[in-house]
């Protein structure tokens, strides 16, 4: 199917997914978690064929992971869906409601965006998870997969729409872009006319090609240049566990530390205990002056260090005189991600929560805890970093806009 | 001054416009209104030049007459100023607050964006309009302007810098970008790493440019081709003066109707009376097939009427057989705005606020009321038409964003 009739199809399907109840939809959810088992077989057979082109193409081992389907993933793709169940339906809420003095009844009620376009690289799962958060949340959802996993997002497409439409729900509310050419992911990010809102999720540069291209209003998500500042009244004894924990513990994903901030007065006391928990957890240093002074056998860190999302085995250290410098390298080299101070006290911290400029800022925890599960709100989207509509996590409820009705008998303005 | 120095040093100011108290706040407000009016003389100087400027330039009237200040006008600009004074700042208001299992204590309090731009056309007014509600919502502001302006907004934003200086406030809270060259606004519009939020102020074409050129996130606002749709089971006592009201109170502007949609039921009962005020009121109409068998004397309104936003004494007209058509033929050609239904019929009333796709759905009143003042907000810094962040009327709370607070005492993730 031509990209334009996919728009113009997600575009007239909207209007009968708003209106869909949150009964039809929770059925249509648990159908489609079922019909993703059951049909497990016709999903990982397209699935091998992916596998197959990645490895003829020298797709490296972490990917083939990240690709391969089996019978446990597809079991947990569907639990995914019968979690997205569980919550609560946000449309129709109504956020503030009030008369005017003239007899206007204003009411502001929570609606779908519409149209919601999503660009995510090659794992295949994002692909129900995605639906499964569109689709609760009233929206119709176009999809454009990375053709490295093509044929298995064509097949878990398919499973859907056919659980859909046993459920007698358009199953255009959820489209898959088959075309894999790059001018046709271009041409959709111009979209506008059709598309609401356009999610990118996957590698930085993923999300800079939506940023530089996208016509349609982008909600920036994934990309986390977090760090932990040590300062110097820092409780020593949760500083290591939080930085073992927040670099190493899951290093590809957004919310893992990139690097650490020492203030000077507590760097010879706490700079030889992280330098021995990161040799065991084969941890890379790559240090400023100051701290190379203790790190002897660490790496020069550069400026580019700094600026870097390594998603890998290596942090970066910098050392600060004092709290507003360690707030000022932050808000200079940080994403917008999660940022955390380790201090027991209690100015030091009020003054890191309002000046850092970041979705979630910590005082004495790890920036692990950014998500949406975490934080209580269940599946999500994904992180957004930029300010604009949501930030930090988004689940349900960030994925719809408001409108306000207004009810009056004849009332014109003088 | 370059470009890049403004933006960095309004990168820089932020951070201190954010800890602004609503004291400090409020009295530079004050102190800015009561500078406008007694520096009224060297404005008025300035904005002289301009007015000579457009004469020699061939400027039209209408602009010529948006562009001259005088003592009376520059009163109204320090009164817009006194009035935010009033309302209530937004900044460090708690918007939810939870304890995890774990113990994290999560609180999500209400932030400034940071850095505002907004590019705007040739009023002056809005110079000082624009910094009001960005300065009182914490914000820094980069402010471009029209070239047919400058020397007003020179001015302006002179003496608003002046009068913050005598405050002890930065005066970099409010900068204007002062070369007129358009290659300058669009590199303004890339400006991503420094500005974190895009406002354009002005024509249709002016926010299809930014929209096309941005990478900063855009809140698109103002441009609004309304509907009044009069259903069969309309009270035209009602009908007739909504009509009016929405068409001809002020031609100018993004609330007022562009279209009238009629029910083919109606259409001979009603359409008699309207051609009767239209002609009145000087409007000239421009009408489909079957409105012409009774506006016999009107133009014949084209495909391309129907997505005009007029902003003049015209107005088309669309003639429906059911309700739905009417709300497909609006989702169709409008531009997310206002639209409104003339009915006593509560089924039709309720079908028309659900489906039709618009920040404001109206029930037998005037589109005319999508404004701030008019819903009770203040003061507003446009009418956001798209559905990310905020829809309709943005006043002080919709220049905000949101940050998560997290205090712990050492968690980490399992």
């Amino acid at each position: 199917m031509e990209l334009l009739e996919i728009c113009q199809r997600a575009k007239k399907v909207k209007y009968e997914a708003q209106i869909l109840s949150t009964e039809v939809k929770n059925k249509a959810l648990l159908h489609v978690a079922d019909a993703l088992v059951q049909r497990a077989d016709f999903i990982l057979e397209a699935n091998q064929k992916d596998y197959d082109n990645g490895v003829s193409n020298g797709m490296h081992q972490g990917m083939l992971d990240r690709l391969k389907l089996d019978n446990k993933r597809i079991e947990a793709m569907a639990e995914g869906l019968r979690e997205v169940v569980e919550l609560e339906d946000p449309i129709g809420t109504e956020i503030e409601h009030f008369t005017r003095p003239n007899g206007l009844e204003i009411s502001k009620v929570r609606v779908p965006f519409g149209v919601i376009g999503i660009i995510y690289e090659s794992r295949p799962n994002v692909t129900a998870d995605a639906f499964s958060l569109t689709f609760k949340s009233g929206n119709a959802v176009i999809l454009k997969g990375g053709s490295d996993a093509i044929n298995s997002n064509i097949a878990i497409t398919k499973v859907i729409r056919d659980a859909l439409t046993e459920e007698s729900i358009n199953p255009d509310v959820i489209q898959l872009i088959e075309d894999t050419d790059r001018s046709v992911t271009t041409s959709f990010m111009k979209m506008k006319e059709y598309v609401d809102v356009l999610i990118p999720r996957g590698s930085a540069g993923l999300i800079r090609a939506v940023v530089e291209n996208s016509t349609i209003p982008v909600i920036e998500t994934g990309t986390g240049n977090c760090h932990i500042y040590v300062d110097k009244d820092a409780d020593l004894e949760k500083a290591i566990p939080i930085i073992i924990n927040a670099k190493t513990q899951r290093i590809g994903v957004c919310n893992a530390a990139e690097s650490l901030v020492v203030h000077k007065d507590i760097k010879d006391r706490f700079l030889p205990l992280f330098d021995a928990v990161m040799k065991e957890h084969k941890v890379e240093v790559r240090a400023d002056e100051k701290a190379k002074e203790i790190l002897t056998d660490s790496k020069s860190a550069t400026e580019e260090d700094f600026g870097k999302e390594y998603l890998d085995y290596i942090i970066s250290v910098k050392t600060v005189n004092d709290i507003s410098e360690a707030i000022e390298h932050i808000n200079r080299y940080n994403t917008g991600h999660s940022e955390s101070i380790i201090t027991e006290n209690k100015e030091a911290a009020e003054k890191f929560l309002n000046e850092v400029d970041a979705a979630c800022v910590y005082v004495n925890a790890s920036t692990r805890f950014t998500d949406g599960f975490e934080f209580g709100f269940g599946a999500e989207i994904g992180i957004s970093t930029q300010k604009l509509h949501a930030r930090g996590p988004m689940g349900l409820r960030e994925l719809t806009s408001y409108k306000y009705r207004i009810v009056g008998n004849g009332q014109i303005r003088g």
